[in-house]
């Protein structure tokens, strides 16, 4: 079974270049299970800027990570070859659309040699090109944490916003809308059209509202109803949390999950066939204690697990 | 009906000069159903001043708040005409008396004229010179969330502190013991006073452990059954949370409510006959992130939607 | 019935030169009942270091404090003499053994005369010097809240870092590991080997995640079967709260117990035989809004008033 | 002599809505002298971002503004009418020459109607249609203060950059090279296209070193110099003061202009012939004791002393 | 010749209760030839509140003092008696006249006894009730740094704030305003009555534009020559300072001393006859690094050397 | 000509794993000719620690450097290669000579290999363990900016702490101390014993006050003469600077160096044999803006220009 080497994880946390959670660089799919990337890109935004700086700060506090599993009892660099494959090395960054192909254009090399991806961004935006990256044979599943439904069509002059992603991936065959649900949802809007797009397109949306009745447990229970067993992608915004957990954001909604929560839901998706995963909307200048971009590296250690939950001998 | 004028709304959230929720500003009663008003004043503070600057910070990160509200289901701004009438002009802040007229005489007008108004304070103490201004004709009913009762008598030489408001409406005919509900209080006390005079006039006390175990949906019955179907006023001291979602206040204790609760508890008023309402105690100077200020915003901007409700067409 | 001289604790809270909960000061056991002590020390941290001005603000915020307890009903300063000792006089922080070899000096005299200590750390090594101090007669029974078990054995070349203590604690015969419980302990490790430790010794565990099953009273319950009616040491790593309540530590892991809920278990542990307590690793530097430093010294007064019941007349 | 209506000014300095330096808000070009503007825009920077909420947050700090100038003796409000325009009203802020369009039409009927702008930013690409909106009959004279040229051709795929705007305004002839001055450059580069782009145009580009040895009366010489007579316009990157002054912003070079330095240049352009000015590249994202702000707002008003000098009578 | 006790001083840094400089307590003026004391007051300021935590910072950064002065050449501990006395314990905050006559109060048997005291503000009203606990024979003369001349009549209906301290000490005959010197006085202002106060009643008032002419040995010349031999009081308003050293301050005000420049005004003074002296307007909440702190506890110690250098033996 | 490979350095300065100014990754001395490397060590410090994380930090921030030098006119990467060789490994950090040791052996093949290592701390203990690493055949010159002379004896146990440094290097004939010059040196002690060991070897001691009648050109000769055409050793404490340009660092001192002089001083030993460097004692924890890493990582690209110009073709 190959394993990631690890030595690097073993010296004192505040030590040593942060690749994340310490595993190797490296510069070209061979060899990679799962390719950790950066996204440094918030031309997206409509509100705060500063998740460009997303990936950096997730690096640094990643070295946090460690390897044990305290519950699902594995340690994913020890089945499967992790890499840190480093940022999109953006030269187009004043065009939204120019950026995102090069998003698609970095990522897609990794998964057309069957690498999975585990992204940090960036601004939600991002999702859409990590998608014309996967280029999967089907229209994708998601679990989508976020307090907005990401559903909006247009923007300030721009359909490829961080309010568009999965309005533009549907329209593209990308995502299936009813194999997704959408958690966390809430917060007046000025217009009800992205929330009836969803739910018009079939999307599972739980608000917070219904959130608070199913408790997690059944929230895990319509996740997994809702998914089935298709390859599905986990697109974690961290304003899906209470801006408590995450002030680091660019549109904190007050009333959203706890980490606690979040952990227990991540962990309930355990066996699902998770094919790509992100963590987006970390803005470490809105973080004066560091803690979103804490938060964020842990949900990415989280999302590994659930990635490499297949390589997990049986 | 009449509404809001919005446009300003519709901008990027960082854009413009920030009036309450980008409603129009106004400077005379004339045209206006509910007005947003700041009282820049912790003269009456006993340990960490700085509720002087919640205005300015609570008109800022109102910028954020938007329309259709996600459970009620309609948008304040276009069942009413909402303005910011400005801050209270203080000419005497040196005495806390004379500082009270102020705020009195400041918000009369509007109240005379049949607007409703909606107070950023400020500390606590400016709850008493707003009851005045509202000069109702017969004693209001209180939901009251905080984590002190505000009913203690006198500290280091006043009896108009952010302690003694209650205390003061009630002795002045102003405030009714029996239908009011405290809720949320906590916290180590040099004396019990405070806590004896709220039970021995009737106040319904819940304490944090009574709150636990009664949970939201439990507090929310009884302060429907305390109140009934009196004119009520809703007064919010952000300190009623806990100080980890409002570290930016003058008394922080521990063990507080979560927004989430303070989310539910306010919506389940929806329906009561409420007059007035105040959100105090944002200290943004202990406030690093930000957070109290948009968490204070935020609970103004469903206080308006209580106070809008009368305005929605059956 | 001896009592607290309490003047200070009526000026304003932000007045005064800042002892514990403004206690008076005292150099000597006499007249002592229970002493609150401050060890700056962080020099066994593994990660982020800090914890060594953890006693200076955590003396800073406990002004905050107050006598009548919401709960408990009674007023600590009241049933016993409570003092602030002073910090440790380290003359040796280079090595980590002669500073635990001060530690233990400072505070034995006190043990021995009979007063009960309340220590505000510095970092969870010094849990074993205190032990040392205590020189109990027979191994103590341990309620221990953290998110790490600290019963590692080495780490990079010693053995009394802050990952050890209970290790040391059980070898030494200071504390019995069947008398021992463990909660809030979670997060990844690189080695299950502390665990295991806590496990084949005897030593009750609660993982988060059974934490969230057994509730908090089922904690309480767990707790009181496991302590008996041993005398019982309180040991409180800040650590065990989620970071977002206490982001200044050293190894901050997400996901753990909220304010309330330590509230609740500490309270629900009223009656036991509590003879010594501590609140560590608090890390100042870490902690912008100082909300770390507050929840520590609040987490004191309750630790106080567990270890004043004794005194309270019946 | 027409003069601002400064009621407001006379409250305390935390109230009120906050205008720029608390003057009046206009909503046209009537009755307007000198109109403050705010350009919320930060769509052309290369490096950190947050240049969109520095308009907020100067017209925050502003308040700290006042009449009378210590030095040059006279107050601006009282011999001309100044207001706040308010912000660019964006609808296109992802395509940056869409943007710039719309800052251009929203200025251009104030500078058509007479009036003179001052204008907060934003990054310093919004320079380039201020220009344009001024519409000069005669390319403008320029004292720049900045630690990078701003002449530089393209980045990222765009010649519309923060990095440009001087080189676009030379090639459009609204900029005369040879009447314009360059102070406090200084940093490493890895190009000196830019450098040598002003050079080679005839710009006077005072480097930090020489800056040192001519001191800052010797500049003010050489500004007066190369500007003579001609309308000329002020830009004030606030990158130009050292880092420690203005951490806020989004390319921090240290070595650079002091405040006294800064005060003492603008204090010697007075009788100058200055037409518009700006204050740019103020980013509170990365400011934490708002000192950036402050010092942005406060050189806005000696920028406004140096507008309004020619309404003051002789 | 008597000697403070620095025992704990020899301690680390961070350790231990924070009095002054770790000089020991003192309840009664015997023994006491230098009192520190702290005024935690803030009820005179005019903007942005605060100061009242200052003397707690100021403890608590005075820790980094050491003895021996690196230019004056002598240890002020080992020549005379220093004691921290504490905070003026207040029980009159609300009402700015009784709050003085409490500092009145509790400085006046230190002065009475023959202590010379050494105030950690507070704001500066608090200068008022020093001048008359002193209770001098003659008007003192007085050295003062400031960024105002703090000589206005009323502001917002008090004629006690910390605008006005000098004017009501030169009509209660306590200043002696030939013998004052005010240096770094600057900032616009909407009247120029405190301005024309000073000038008309003989101050020797330097602005910072003739401070940067005579530089730092003219005004120390300046200021030897007005004080001449006379008993002198030195005031020290960290505001004079510019905001970048000590932006926690209530009114900042740009363009001020260095700390360099501080540091050489105050040793110019050595040998004048120093009676009395405060370090007023340190405002914590406005100061997330501590320098202003640390600038405050640094020129109490210069302060304190030369209070003590009359008991240097020659 | 060798040349450093600067692809990195072409990107957004936010994008990437963030090496020592972008330049590649090395783990052998091979191809090397300046290795770039981090020492995460703070045990040696006796005030405030962090220093461990200074690496990171100043790694992150040295994203801004770029390439040709705006005054000597050259760029370091065209001239030679430069390598970031990663942080010291530690294994051993409870134990200070331990840890030294790690150090020496982690840097000494580098040295022995022709490299020269441009070391960032860490805090000033390390660089005894660099000079053993550099293991010159002559004692080497040094010249030293500092608020300290860091040649005390022994604190609190140690003779290893960052106050003896120099002291032991000089005993172990690795520093001449007769071709050594110490500047910035300032503040009080509790024992002139550093100062007199200084100036008794022959040290030339610039004190502050020194400094300022000497000025910045001044002081340059008196480098200069000191050092003469030896083989000499830049050692930058970050305290050396005024603790407003570096908040973040353990032993604050006000009234340092400011960053021009900073900058002027390394400029003017331009042309001097360098032959190793360091910048030490950046302590991010205090450091809420980041500017201290950001002047950090600049005086680090200035001393790589100084290590440089050997390699610059004449």
């Amino acid at each position: 079974m190959p394993a990631t080497d690890t030595r690097q994880q073993q010296l004192p946390r505040y030590a040593g270049i942060p690749t994340f959670m310490r595993v190797p660089f490296a510069s070209s799919p061979q060899g990679v299970d799962i390719a950790l990337a950066g996204v440094p890109y918030d031309g997206g935004v409509s509100a705060r800027p500063g998740a460009r700086h997303g990936p950096r700060e997730m690096r640094n506090q990643s070295s946090m990570a460690r390897g044990i599993h305290p519950t699902l009892g594995f340690n994913p660099f020890e089945v499967c070859r992790v890499a840190d494959i480093g940022d999109v090395p953006f030269t187009r960054v004043y065009d939204v659309e120019a950026a995102h192909a090069e998003i698609r254009d970095f990522l897609a090399p990794y998964c057309a040699a069957g690498a999975k991806v585990l992204v940090a961004g960036g601004d939600h935006s991002i999702t859409y090109p990590i998608f014309q990256a996967m280029a999967r044979p089907q229209p994708l599943a998601m679990v989508h944490i976020d307090a907005h439904t990401d559903t909006w069509d247009e923007f300030a002059g721009s359909k490829f916003t961080h309010g568009s992603p999965f309005r533009r991936a549907v329209e593209a065959g990308l995502l299936d809308p009813t194999r997704t649900i959408q958690i966390g949802i809430r917060g007046a809007q000025n217009s009800d059209e992205g929330w009836r797009y969803s739910l018009d397109h079939g999307m599972r949306v739980v608000f917070m509202d219904e959130f608070e009745t199913l408790g997690v447990a059944g929230v895990i229970a319509e996740a997994r109803r809702v998914v089935g067993d298709a390859p599905v992608y986990l697109s974690f915004d961290v304003d899906g949390l209470d801006p408590v957990f995450t002030p680091g954001t660019g549109t904190p909604e007050i009333g959203g999950l706890t980490t606690r929560e979040a952990l227990a839901l991540l962990r309930g998706l355990d066996g699902l066939n998770v094919v790509g995963a992100d963590v987006v909307e970390v803005a470490p200048p809105f973080d004066p204690s560091g803690n979103t971009a804490l938060v964020g590296a842990t949900l990415m250690y989280e999302a590994l697990c659930l990635l490499a939950r297949s390589h997990v001998p049986r």
